[in-house]
C-alpha cells in the first residue's frame, strides 16, 4: 500500500467531510464523503458517526473495493456499500457526497426528480435530477446499503442517462447522492444539487404552468462549462 | 445533597441549554432544558428568563422532582411542571428540552402531527411525531404546566406510542418538547425535530399526495441506529 | 438640557440601533429606533441614511417632541413624524422601532393582520397584531411620515386595541412599528413579531383550515409574562 | 492607460465583487460585477470562474468596450458581453452586477416580473421588475452573452421603462442582472432585488388576491430617496 497516496487521499476525503457543515449541507454526524483509487485498489471514506468537531484525517477509513477494511481503527459510514456499489457502476467517478441536505431531501422524499427550471441547474446538471423508485420490502430487508447503490444505476440505466452529465440523484424517501472527479468537485455537486432544489421549489409556486427550459438553453450552458468546447474558467 | 453530581448535572444543563441558541432553536430567553436525576431526588433545569449570554453553569436551579427548590437563588423555568410530569411517566428519560423552534411550532400550531416522510425522519423518530389535542379551558385555568404534561403523557397513552422510540412530540398552539438520555441527547432530537419538520413542509408541497415511507423503511432505518442490531456509529 | 440624560438616551438609542442588523432584522441602511423623554422634552433617533458600520452614539440625532431638531449635526431619520405622532398618542410608550423585516413585510404587503396561532404570539402580543387601511392619496402626497403615524393610531382607536397588551402594528404595503417600555424591549418586539409572522406564513400552508388559539390560552400566556399576575422571569 | 484610474477601478469591482458572497448573493465562482469608464474606453471586470477566497483586486481583467483584453492575465467572465451590451446601450449606468441570487433566479424561472407590493420595492426599483422574454434558439445558438444583453435592452425599449428607474431585471430562465452608478451601488441593488423578490413570494401566498400598491405610494416612496425632491439620507 502507497503511504503518500494514502495520507493524500485521507487529506482529500477529511477536508471534503468538513466542507459539508460548513456548506450549511448536514448536522450533527449526518453525510459522508469518500474517494476511490481504482488502480491502488483502494477506496477511503469517513467514519460511522463520529462528529464533525472531533475529526482527524487520520480517522478517515481505508478499504479495498469490496469494503473490507485495510487500514484504522473505526468502523467506515454505513452508507459505504452504496459508495461501492457506485464506483464499479460508474468507472468515470473518483468520489461520492451522501447528504441529507433539507431541500434535496425534500424533493426525495417527495419522489420526484427535480427539472431542470434555469441555467443554474443547467450549468451542472445537464436535464432532470432523477429520483429513483421506492426500494421493496425484500430490497431493505437483504443488504439495504448495496441495493441503495443499484436502485440509483438502475435509475441511470433504464432512464440513459450519463452519469457525467449529470452527477447526482435522489434516494427515493431517502436523499441526495452526487458523484465527481475529486471528493471537492462532488461537495460542490451537492451544493448546486440543493441550492437549485430550493429555487424549483419556489419557481413552481410562482408559476404553477412553468415548464423546464428548452433543450437548446440547456445544451449551451451545460456545455459552456463542460467538454471539449468549454469557455467558462481560466482552463 | 452530593455535590459533585449536582455540580456535573448543572454543567450538562448548562451547556445543554446554551447549545439551543448556537443551534438557531430558540430567540431571546426562550427555551430551557433540565435534567433528572431519580437516586438522587433531584432536578436541574435553567433559571426562568435570563438571557443565554448572562448565564453561568451556576444559575442552573436545582429541584426535588415535586419542584421545591432545594438550592440556587434563581426562579426555575416556568414549564417545570412539564418536565416533572414527563419525568414521572416516562421512566427511562433523563432529560427534557422545550424550545420555540420556527419548524416545529409551526406544526405545532397547525395542529397536526409530523408525517415520517422519509429517513432523515426515520433515523431519530419510529413513526408519527404526534401533536396533542388541545388543553380544555379548565386545564389552561388550573395548572397549566402540569396539565401541559399530563396531555403529553395522554397523547403517547392513547396512541400506544413508546417515548423512547419517538422521544419528542408537539403540544397543540404551542411548541415542541423532546428528550432524551443525556441533555445533549435531547437537544440533538430538538435539532433533527425542527429539521423535519421543514422537511415535511417543502415535501407537502412539492408533491401534494405524498405518503409517509412505507414500514419497513421506518424499521431498518430506526434500527439501524437504535437497538441491540444497531450498525450506526463506532459504538 | 440635561447632558448625562442625553447621553444615556443616545448609548440606548444606538446599541437598539445596532440590534437590529444583529438580529438579522434589516438590510443596508434601512430601519430605525428612537427613545422619548417626555418630562426633559427631547426625543433621540438614528440619523437618516447612514451605514450601520459607521455610525457611532453621538450620531444619533436629538429633536423635540415636534421633531425640531436640539442637538446633532445629522438629519434625523425620514420615519421621525411618525415616531413623533406615536409618543403623542400612545402615552405609555417610550420607544418605537421600525424595520423592513423580512416576514412582517410580507404579511404588511398582504394587507393581513397576524393572527394569534400560538403562543409565541401571546407570550408577546395579546391578539392579531392588525395591519392598518391603506394610505389614501391626500395622506401620501401630504405628510406622509406623520400620516403614517395617523393611521397606526386609528387602527388602534377603532379596533379598541391596548397598544401596551399588542405593541406592534403592520402598515399597509409598508412594513411594521413596535414599541415599548425601552429601546431595548421594543427591539425584542420587532424580533418577536418577524419570527410569529413567519410561523403563521407556514402554519396556514401545514394547515390550510386552522383557527387563532381560544382566548383562555391567549389569557394565559399573555398574563403569564405581563400585569400583575405575571410569573414568568426572575422579576 | 491611466495607471492610477486602472487601479482604482480594479480595487472597487474587485471589493464589489466580494460583497456578493459576503451578501450571500451567490455560491461558489458565480457571479460578476464590472466597472465601466467611458471616456478612457475601458471596462474592469472579475476574471473567469476563480474561487472567491483567492481572488486578489489584480486579478481583475481590463478590456476596450468591446470586450478585448488591454491588460490582465486573466480570461474576463464569459458573462463580459452581456455587461458590454447594457454599457453601450444605457449610457448613464457605470457598473453591472450579475448573480443567481436564489430569490431572484425563483423569479426568473418562473418567467415573470416582480410585481411592487410595498414600499421596500419602491424604494429601490420604480415599478416592475421585468422579465425578459425567452431567448430563440437562434439566439442562444450565435453570440449567446450579447444577445442576452441585447434581450434585456429590448425589454426596456418595448415597455417604455428607464433603467435609472428600474436598476435591475430578470432574464428569463436564468436571473438578475443589476446596475447603478458605482459598483457599490450595483451590488446594493442587487441585495434589495433578491430581498423584495423573496418578499413577494410570500405576499402572494398570504394573499392570493393582492395587488401591486398604488401609483402614488410608489412615487412617493421612489421620489422620496432618488431626484431632486429626495429627502432620505444626508446628502
Amino acid at each position: 500500500m502507497d503511504k503518500q497516496l494514502i495520507k493524500e487521499m485521507k487529506e482529500r476525503v477529511f477536508a471534503a467531510n468538513l466542507a459539508l457543515p460548513e456548506a450549511g449541507l448536514v448536522k450533527l454526524t449526518w453525510g459522508n464523503v469518500s474517494e476511490v483509487n481504482r488502480e491502488a485498489g483502494v477506496v477511503v471514506i469517513k467514519p460511522s458517526g463520529v462528529p464533525y468537531s472531533h475529526m482527524k484525517a487520520d480517522d478517515m477509513v481505508v478499504t479495498d473495493l469490496d469494503g473490507k477494511i485495510v487500514a484504522g481503527k473505526m468502523k467506515p459510514s454505513s452508507d459505504l456499500a452504496t459508495h461501492l456499489a457506485l464506483y464499479k457502476a460508474f468507472k468515470e467517478i473518483n468520489a461520492v457526497v451522501h447528504t441529507h441536505s433539507k431541500n434535496a431531501v425534500m424533493w426525495a422524499q417527495a419522489g420526484r426528480g427535480i427539472p431542470a427550471y434555469g441555467t443554474t441547474h443547467a450549468d451542472t446538471f445537464y436535464g432532470v435530477v432523477p429520483c429513483t423508485r421506492q426500494l421493496t420490502f425484500e430490497e431493505v430487508a437483504s443488504a439495504y446499503e448495496f441495493e441503495t447503490g443499484k436502485v440509483i444505476i438502475e435509475t441511470f440505466t433504464k432512464e440513459k442517462i450519463d452519469p457525467l452529465a449529470v452527477p447526482g440523484v435522489l434516494v427515493y424517501g431517502h436523499g441526495p447522492f452526487t458523484w465527481g472527479e475529486t471528493p471537492q468537485k462532488a461537495v460542490e455537486n451537492s451544493i448546486v444539487l440543493d441550492e437549485i432544489a430550493e429555487m424549483a421549489e419556489v419557481t413552481e409556486l410562482v408559476n404553477k404552468d412553468i415548464c423546464p427550459i428548452p433543450q437548446y438553453l440547456l445544451d449551451k450552458h451545460f456545455f459552456r462549462k463542460h467538454g471539449v468546447n468549454a469557455y467558462y474558467g481560466q482552463g
